[in-house]
């Protein structure tokens, strides 16, 4: 594959993008035409199809992949695509690793784990309120395997939100272990269900911008509304225990200045607060690691999210 | 009517009480019996039914309000009941207002300016959403009619929360006449509906304590999720004007300290706010005073919900 | 009424002007001449003064409206008027509108309600000293009538501080005729002074930014000042009157972290500051939709004086 | 002089008291007596004045000193005294150190203490204005020299302004020495005003509560004002001046939540801020330790007025 | 072992007691005797020594387990011991769960388990260093084995630190297993010595109260000198690992206002934090059930240590 | 002295400069020359030595005072030295005051008074203390006399922290002069070691940036233990007095939120906090005042360690 910043003028190319938005227009002679915006992981690209009636040009939207067959142009200094041919790209085609920043664990292996921890709750009711959303619920699934779990903060990546749920969920389950206070299935319920609102919370990748059922009403309250939804139409889910998981989704951040309108009074949604900590915090760091991995042992700045404190990783002598 | 309070040794009484509990036992001797508490606004009085097959003994239950036939008795210096006949009273037979806090608005008056509220209200979709809650759904209407806005800070009486919703939605017609920047409609049924759950929050007069719903969900979700239900079942509801009134709820307690999940992001949200506080707060103050009528112009002490401050009444001089 | 910004050069023109500052200069060949700066509300130009003993040139002041006959040059690519005549124009030939943001409302019409609010007041001894501050005391009318209500977060116009006095005012009547607790003589005499030590925190427009004392002292502190002073030359006011008022005044802003040494201890002090919030944030947000009108429905940004919320107008759908 | 603690049943006593409340009542058989209670330093005593017209009981009221004559009785096993003779006592006979909590140190060598740190502020309006409060006003002296510096916190006894006042004014004095950028005579001027309002707002020994005007405008306010209004009194008294002034006693608490309503903007307002909590700390721990004398070096728990912290005085090892 | 709660007057026992305090004292005929305080965990008697020089009565001192043989009298009402012989009891004559609170675990186990874990950190100066405190200084090893976690919040019992220690470093071993970004030695080490000076905050059993240097000092400042004198001890310990060390327990309380000096900088004083979080509010939760073993499925009211939250614990429906 | 930037192109000069960093580096033809930043206070420079080998060129390092002999030259329009000639300078041979920041007094001066305080403290442990400090660690008193007192706040340049220390000293002193409850020794020993660890948590001129141990333990943390451990070097210092000595370093900071550990337990710890700000704060406007002296009387606008108060020197009218 060859990507956009590679191009050269004068290039005749044919490689699959990811569509930013496509839109119509008219040349001052009323000529019709479509403006396109391409992007790889490198960067992005302008299009120009000059003629949309070609038999090449197939029908295409906003966030498609597409194969694209075209020429590099100059213009204005810019380089631009006219385009010649286009048609969405099926999915297997391309990898979408490279147009959008993903998760480093693969999607597929994260969606198994996921289907073997909710094998792992016993209780019938839980367990069907978790198949209902992550297994039956196609369209939900897809939402969630490419959502990411904060537009910036941490995890903010195509598959960060599966990414996110697993590590929270392993804190609770090695919690619910080595605690036999904890009721495991309501906690490990809880895990799993705790941020599944932010897939309405986020619009789609490349956007993953607040939404504006996010921005009015929040993933907190979003979430313990699909829970209520969801366990209304399951037969003999008893009351008690969908309010008891919605509490714990309610109180998961913890903090009424966080967010959360209730504090934990369960002790499992005070497991929950914890474990959401644990594993957000840690791939803050890690990812801020990352990033500065030229600066190993040199102190790093304030960090908002670590209560502006200067950090660094940790110095190991030799 | 003659009160408990009023009783004397040796009387045969024939009154109507609420019954607050009622229990079986057994005596020494293995006879089967009941203990009754009974209430009015009075006092309490301890009752007896040492025959509970005889056929003056009707079938009640724990707050119905019951015709009592019975002789007052002393029993270790108490006065305690010793009934012969109890049955179940019928609406009419009694005034609540003998038994309960109450609003001293008339209730039925209330409720007809509650929907003369709605009336007014011209958005198609509010206003259907506002009959289904307060018209058509009858048993909510009788809970809506009897609860309390809160256990003690502010109406804590039977209307209290009727007449507190006037009160929150006559501030906002008042706001939305002389600022043209807010939608009056969108305000008012936020108004109406804003404590609704308080009907799910409370649990029945005379209890009137949280329920364990209240206390790990709260109304100001419960309500959002109430008004997200009713306008999914009507048809045609627009997302965009039910994410806006749920937002209106959400927030109307003006800051996350007090259990708003989102702060005031739209005018109509913080005017919401704005009248809230302004009925609740009088009403606090005018309870007060009420409460403390014999220390006018004296100090009262540090109030709790108001910011802990020394409180007194205005000192009008001659 | 040609506006500054639609000069030319070479125009010869005849207008009024702000003189927004004045001062006397000496050319390299020893000659006295005048540098004035004129506004109006599409900008501001320099003027020279090339003869200042000229019959033409009458005596004039910063801050004065001036009728000004000149011809329009150009110095350094920039437009400069060379000024043969200046005189000071009279009341009424002239518009402020013109000249700084002006109140929406008419002055003389808002200021015509506020006497009717005044004469609606009973107490002879509030009543007298509203008299005192809106009728008697000229210059202080004439500044209350041309001040803002703030620096820039609200009612930051000629006229706010009146608009803004009425708006609270209102709101106040409103609870007045609702509440029956409330003191209405104390709480709209509150209203009507609660902010008139505006007129020293700010200096005149078109500077309108803090004075020494307003920095120093504040508007609380001296609105309480005012009130004390003027009621301690009005014969037979009683200093309960005094104090409550006073009172109200310094509690208005409702917290010490606003710069209320004291907070609300009477009804009428607590009522003000809800009606205060009311009309200030109600003010707020209009102010900011008309300023965004062009983004209709979509989010502004977070609002330092609304919590820091991201905010939108009310999205209405057809 | 015998002491109250010190009274036998069936003694004379002809002592001076302080009298803390008077009334009139009736006997059962319809003649009129009055109930007195007196008090010294030890404690208080109820006494009978059966014959209220005899020529020995002259006028007199509550929070008189009066010598009185009477017997000793014992009524319902306590001391009561059947009073003979009652007349208000003169200054110089008695000392008032022997009836209230008064101050360690002299009340004269304090004043005279005062009028040399007088003497030592050569801005001529300065010192005009603290002769006019702390000479000229003879009434004002007196409730100075008289009044305590708070209710319980600290220098709660006779004279305990003045003190107070004087170590405020020490420490001032010390920093102007040392840090060159302080002006003394704007610092030793609000030094000894900061708190010569609290002369209205206690009431006078023994009560030594909050009056009205101390509830509702504060020590804070009251001292800005009659600052305000003693520097309009004295020819020629700079504007300026007059606002430093005011804003040091505005500022003086140094923080919003501690009542002031103007956070220290000049180097003389934090000073006095300083000084204040210098003074008014060290007097808390001294009158604590003193309190406690016999738990030298022990723990005393956690005091409120110094952040809850567990306090304990030095431990002196051998 | 017959328990002191089941004493009868009459009885000869012979029993070991923890001795709470023991003092000399002279009868009114001048003859000396003992006086003597005894538990067990029923409660607490009083014991008389009248022949100190006895040949059976052996020196003890407060503290000691003592065996006594002793004869029950009635003295006040109150039952007392005669005491005739009394010695200190060896080590496995008696089980210190009959005296005082202890862990639930096994103390050796647990000693062994720690031990395993210090075996597992392979850098060697961080394993040098854990030697030395918790294998090589014998005093040392006994009191934290025998020291609580706190005074009453959680773990205050015999074995509660380490009982903690162990609690926190499994956290600390899952995350490092789960989250490659940790320095598992680092972390690890700091978790085994996070509270170490938890032996120096509280006195030893039965006391276990805030010693004069937890009060003064505290246990977090303790344990970053003690660390740091240990490591200047052992040859070759790098400064760097030192501070880095130091710093993980300085922070592992994680917010100022929690007495920690310094915030997380590096990742492993964040996850030391989170884990001590972990284990402590789960271990309050876990002892606030068993001691509300009664009230399952209730509310218990208001936590303090739990954010003021009312918590219960979850309901489990059939 | 001729200073940098009086420089010109083609002058030969010879003066003494400080040393700010050196490197090696090789011509593209392979032969060695050296890179060395240089600086005085009026800027910096660049210099070359093309013959590291000639016999004028000695050893010298980062941080020297160096003597230089040397041509200005012109390199890209940018002054450049080609050094001939370079040695390490002596003192006296320099003053400091031309390089760096210093203090307005005296170092000797400073240094003399600090022995004089030392002498007055009588009791022998403390007075031991001090000496072994501040006399007999040569390299301690070395980098105490150079150090600042901050980063950038207040007494941010050479001698600083000596100036601040002994500020602090003589409010201590006057304090513990006019209030007896003051143990004096204790006090001024604290103030005199309350800061002392800035001399490990700054870096030394010309750097003056944090090091790491400052970052990680901070100089609060790390006074407290350098107080330790000199404590356990001095023959019978009693352990209450070390304790104490340690608790007022570890609170002088007076609150948790600016990183004491400890609130002021000990009436010695809270003067010694209130000396503390007393010294530093009149020093931030003694700084900021002459920063500004060209504003006298004009507001300087929010400033941070200032409460974001809007400060102003006092204007003095005539």
């Amino acid at each position: 594959m060859k990507h956009i910043a590679e191009f050269n003028e004068g290039e005749h190319i044919r490689e699959i993008f990811l569509c930013k938005g496509v839109s119509s227009a008219v040349t001052k002679n009323g000529k019709e035409y479509m403006n396109v915006t391409l992007l790889d992981k490198t960067g992005q690209i302008e299009g120009k199809i000059w003629e949309p009636n070609d038999s090449g040009i197939d029908d295409f939207s906003k966030q498609d992949y597409v194969e694209v067959t075209a020429d590099v142009n100059l213009w204005n200094n810019t380089k631009q695509l006219n385009i010649k041919r286009i048609r969405v790209a099926r999915e297997g085609e391309y990898d979408p690793a490279e147009y959008l920043p993903v998760s480093p664990r693969n999607n597929d292996e994260m969606y198994k784990e996921l289907l073997a921890v909710i094998d792992s709750v016993k209780d019938p009711h839980y367990n069907a309120l978790l198949k209902k959303f992550f297994v039956e619920d196609e369209a939900l699934v897809k939402r969630f395997r490419n959502c990411s779990a904060a537009k910036t903060v941490h995890h903010g990546f195509v598959g960060g939100l599966m990414q996110h749920t697993l590590g929270v969920a392993g804190v609770c389950d090695y919690l619910s272990k080595n605690y036999p206070v904890l009721n495991r299935d309501l906690l490990i319920t809880a895990a799993l269900c705790h941020d599944i609102a932010k897939t309405k919370e986020f619009t789609p990748f490349p956007e993953n911008d607040y939404s504006d059922d996010g921005q009015l009403l929040g993933h907190i309250v979003m979430g313990s509304e699909m829970v209520g939804m969801a366990a209304s139409e399951i037969e003999g889910f008893p009351d008690i225990k969908k309010t008891q998981l919605q509490h714990c989704i309610l109180a998961h951040h913890g903090k009424y200045e966080y967010g959360s309108p209730k504090l934990p009074s369960l002790v499992e949604a005070m497991a929950l607060n914890l474990a959401d900590e644990c594993d957000s915090k840690l791939e803050i760091f890690t990812e801020m690691f990352e990033a500065n991995s030229e600066k190993k042992g040199q102190w790093l700045g304030n960090k908002r999210f670590l209560n502006d404190t200067n950090v660094r990783s940790t110095i190991v002598p030799d």
